[in-house]
């Protein structure tokens, strides 16, 4: 079937690079881009066409860091830092998904927001219980979403209510794993919590289920000082926080790496090398103090950067908001540590959705072959000045438009807002 | 007449204290706060009581920093730094403001935004136009605020198009003065924009007409380090950047000096000892690359320190978000500068709040004998927590509540949203 969008196309084929088609046409084919265009080519002159006028068609985002069963305390706890928030806020809410009841309510409210706000694929973390993970899955695949999600193992350092033996988690991820064909776009990636969070054992069993059924792997990595010197601590044999994975096999490609606020020109090429993708969670690393991550310098070396909300490290759920704060945290890294360039409102476009929209497999930018992930903003609501051009109609939309200008989203060739 | 509000009152009567009353009533006679208490007294028991339920009463915000005819650009050209940002963006953006059909519009929307996100109180640059700084005047009382508005000075180093002669300056000064009797709760502010805006001449001619007049002032101080620069360029005698005021009288009791990211400790001293506000604009200093302010230092100092929006070299117009920006900010400054404690979601809802008021002679927190300032926010949208402590629900408030979770505004003792 065919299905054809009007309106102000604007994607990010490359970094930095923006490409405009004013009045352009994407048309699909069940779904998938076949073709953009800036005039309707004469066999489809006869299609009906879904026109959105003057709104402004872009990417959709993909977030590929957040902790779905800390939604509940998003904008809680921000006045304490990693480890201590830890204790205190993020293991104490996560315990509450034992209850299926709760975590139904919570993520329904949770996939309808990302819904809202225009992401449409996600990378994220469920909690230690299996239950709720596959209730997570089967909401996010309800609401149309396409993702990675992962139930956490942790067989350490957690809390009495927040904690599995080895055995359990091993034992519970076999029996989430049987489960997770009933999916259709919402597949599972392990998920070892942090080094901390895991033994050796478990570890070691992660990287060997990894390989035997060929999933991904998400973590967390060089987020903070005082985790980066525990992790010292609990493996002296590794040089740098990236060998705590690497050595049980939980390095491969495609791992994503949250953070690395901390990580140095080893730890960079180390991801190179193994096509690692670091999250950049730019709100996040602030409110728990974590720092500034070096993302100009990652992506000038050639790294695979993404954006992440990290809810509730981070406060903002929205991908605009996000774009704009890794914009924001380029500033100061430039001006307090480095001197390096600023992330420019379309360097932060491009990862906040082509770099992201990558681990799935998808091309640069809106290109031919993909399903449809896009979202369509009316902005005439926040427009006061008139005949602007379209690279600053997308940077005041990055900066000021909300779920409200969100008009329509699709995800995966279908319309789900 | 009296009016009886109940609902959870929160309240900062001082820097990082919180008052909760939950349930508790907010007496009003004439739209005066006449008592606060926990339960309704004796004489009271057959008033009627606007019941607001669990919602939460707190403090409306003061924006003490803002740049009206700016509005229509928020969220574009933040990818230069100040003085480039003022030439191209700020400049042609305001000479519009020759209009007054344009300045209606978008001071009408201005106002309304401000009113919707809970702001009551402003002390605001206009543009150089005096008519469009009237109109502006209006849009803002009709709306129900109150505030400081000035007409901007500027007789040098504009452009073509945003520039008056000294002569000029002074006559439109004079002409605005004499139809600011019109209004009831918005009053003029003296506003050279800042030193390298003003001739020696017309800095010399305000600081006379301010003193003779009685009227308060208010401009830029210390933001950015070419700006610092250049000031001592134009006032070689001047050792530091706030004497370029003090030589001409602008320094003085209620003086308004915005950012003072680079204040050393001889300029701070000479806020204090002035009674000059410093208001810290978190997100500007970071989008055009000023730096992070020593807000905590200057508060240990005793310094009188207050928020703005800065827009639109802030990107937030939302006083919630500019209060989260200044505890994002006071944790990088922590981190990566001087180790300072940071913010709290306390002091920052302080900042906002009380701190701002205090410039228009309010008391402390919700005060008896001051007209009420306060906004009530239904937080129910925002909770999937439950069982919340109150400092717990201002927080998330403070991090997630947009202005639809603003469901009523009082401002001067009466209900304006």
């Amino acid at each position: 079937m065919t299905t054809i969008l009007r309106g102000n196309l604007i994607h990010a084929p490359a970094l930095g690079q923006l490409e405009c088609l004013p009045g352009g046409y994407l048309i699909l084919e069940d779904g998938v881009i076949a073709a953009l265009c800036s005039r309707l080519p004469e066999q489809y002159q006869n299609s009906p066409v879904i026109d959105y006028g003057d709104a402004l068609i872009l990417q959709s985002f993909a977030d590929c860091h957040l902790h779905a069963p800390q939604y509940p305390m998003v904008g809680t706890g921000m006045d304490v830092t990693l480890l201590d928030w830890l204790q205190k806020y993020a293991f104490p809410t996560e315990s509450r998904f034992v209850d299926g009841a709760y975590a139904r309510q919570v993520y329904h409210a949770l996939a309808r927001e990302l819904v809202d706000n225009g992401t449409t694929r996600v990378i994220m973390f469920s909690s230690l219980h299996t239950d709720a993970t596959l209730i997570l899955m089967d909401e996010l695949e309800q609401a149309g979403l396409w993702g990675y999600v992962g139930k956490v193992n942790m067989d350490r350092n957690g809390t009495p209510q927040l904690q599995e033996t080895t055995e359990e988690s091993q034992r519970e991820t076999l029996r989430w794993l049987d489960a997770c064909g009933q999916f259709h776009h919402i597949k599972p990636i392990l998920t070892p919590r942090f080094t901390p969070s895991c033994t050796d054992a478990l570890m070691a069993w992660l990287g060997r289920t990894a390989a035997e059924r060929g999933l991904y792997i998400q973590s967390h990595l060089s987020e903070n000082d005082r985790e980066i010197a525990w992790v010292r601590e609990l493996h002296p044999d590794c040089q740098r926080y990236w060998e705590s994975y690497a050595k049980y096999g939980l390095w491969a490609d495609h791992t994503v790496m949250a953070h690395c606020v901390h990580s140095d020109a080893q730890e960079r090429l180390a991801m190179r090398e193994a096509n690692v993708l670091c999250v950049h969670c730019p709100d996040s690393n602030i409110n728990v103090r974590s720092g500034l991550a070096p993302v100009r310098t990652m992506l000038n070396e050639g790294n695979w950067v993404a954006l992440g909300s990290d809810i509730a490290g981070g406060d903002h759920l929205h991908m605009m908001d996000v774009i704009t704060a890794a914009v924001r945290t380029s500033k100061l890294r430039s001006l307090l540590i480095d001197g390096s360039e600023p992330l420019t409102a379309a360097d932060g476009y491009y990862l906040g959705t082509t770099a992201g929209h990558r681990y799935f497999g998808a091309g640069a930018g809106f290109a031919v072959g993909d399903a449809l992930h896009a979202i369509v903003v009316d902005d005439s609501g926040i427009d006061t000045m008139g005949n602007m051009n379209f690279t600053d109609r997308l940077e005041r939309a990055l900066y000021r438009a909300k779920s409200e200008q969100i008009v329509a989203v699709w995800a995966g060739g279908k319309q789900i807002k």
